[in-house]
């Protein structure tokens, strides 16, 4: 068989479950647009994704991305904001079927721009409440660079302590790595 | 979107993946025989399980089960014997897809008889072995019954030290669950 799939590979097998035609659903990092552009394409042209992210180069990438891969944008809307500002930028009665999280600095870019327990977990808390009944809310956590660790303890408690009734929260590792390879946290929300 | 696969359905999930007609594929410890049949299935009348269990209930149980779903039992050779034995029964020279564990107790049956740290790890040891390049060795660990913690920890312990360059092993688990819910342990051989 194929090697099982990495965290950024289950990532999108999630997504690909989670979002269908004409859905709304956020990208809370956008990065180099990788996400965006996959979510783009499930929501299809009457869906809509937004996404947020704070460097301009994030941004850049992923207009050019896009542009490069899609007749045009007008299903995606992209803010240079926090994530921590997701619930201040949309509409209250927005409702989502996804949301997916890639922690840690823009590949490519500064390292020392990281994401930060305190506006992930805003971020988060905002998704969660957006989340319809069945949604994910996908998170690739990286934690290898300098600040990762203490990032990835606040995410990994903040969502086992998420109430069973409401939410599922999977964890998808590899166990026996040197190298601290990126891991899944998935939200489902049940009710 | 359907609710994320618990346990025992990722690991269906992984061995329909693995396994294909004509293989060889082991079941060490085929309980009321659910599993068995799932292989028997999968590696069709070209193809061998080996199945082991201790207790006389859960061979009567998989024999009935099996007589019930399949023509007959011509691909299934069950053992009462213990997994630890699994290198002394089958010849040297079986290379396997798969096999699967599901650590604990018979359901149904007597729960102070349960899956032990020493014999369990031979089993794995000699399954590891016996497997085919990306092959994949499935543990469903089930551990809130008395003595189930101490093979847990026996158990992930030996599938974080199994070396990288050799196996990847994925850990997945729900982990906002307060009643110890069985996670699995799947182990693929890379070369």
């Amino acid at each position: 068989m194929n090697q099982l799939p990495n965290a950024l590979q289950f990532s999108h097998l999630l997504l690909k479950e989670a979002v269908s035609t004409g859905d709304q659903v956020i990208d809370g990092t956008i990065g180099n647009g990788n996400d965006t552009l996959l979510l783009a394409k499930l929501v299809g042209e009457n869906g809509t994704v937004y996404g947020f992210d704070i460097q301009q180069q994030a941004l850049q990438h992923t207009i050019s991305l896009l542009e490069k891969n899609l007749s045009g944008l007008q299903n995606v809307q992209l803010y240079k904001k926090s994530h921590a500002e997701i619930d201040n930028v949309l509409d209250n009665n927005v409702r989502i079927s996804a949301a997916i999280f890639n922690l840690g600095y823009l590949p490519g870019g500064d390292k020392s721009i990281i994401t930060k327990s305190t506006s992930t977990l805003t971020a988060l808390t905002t998704c969660l409440k957006k989340l319809q009944v069945g949604g994910l809310v996908v998170i690739v956590v990286y934690y290898g660079h300098p600040g990762g660790k203490k990032e990835e303890e606040s995410v990994v408690d903040f969502c086992q302590n998420l109430p069973q009734k409401n939410f599922a929260v999977l964890n998808y590792s590899f166990v026996n790595q040197a190298h601290e390879p990126p891991f899944v946290l998935a939200i489902q929300k049940l009710k």
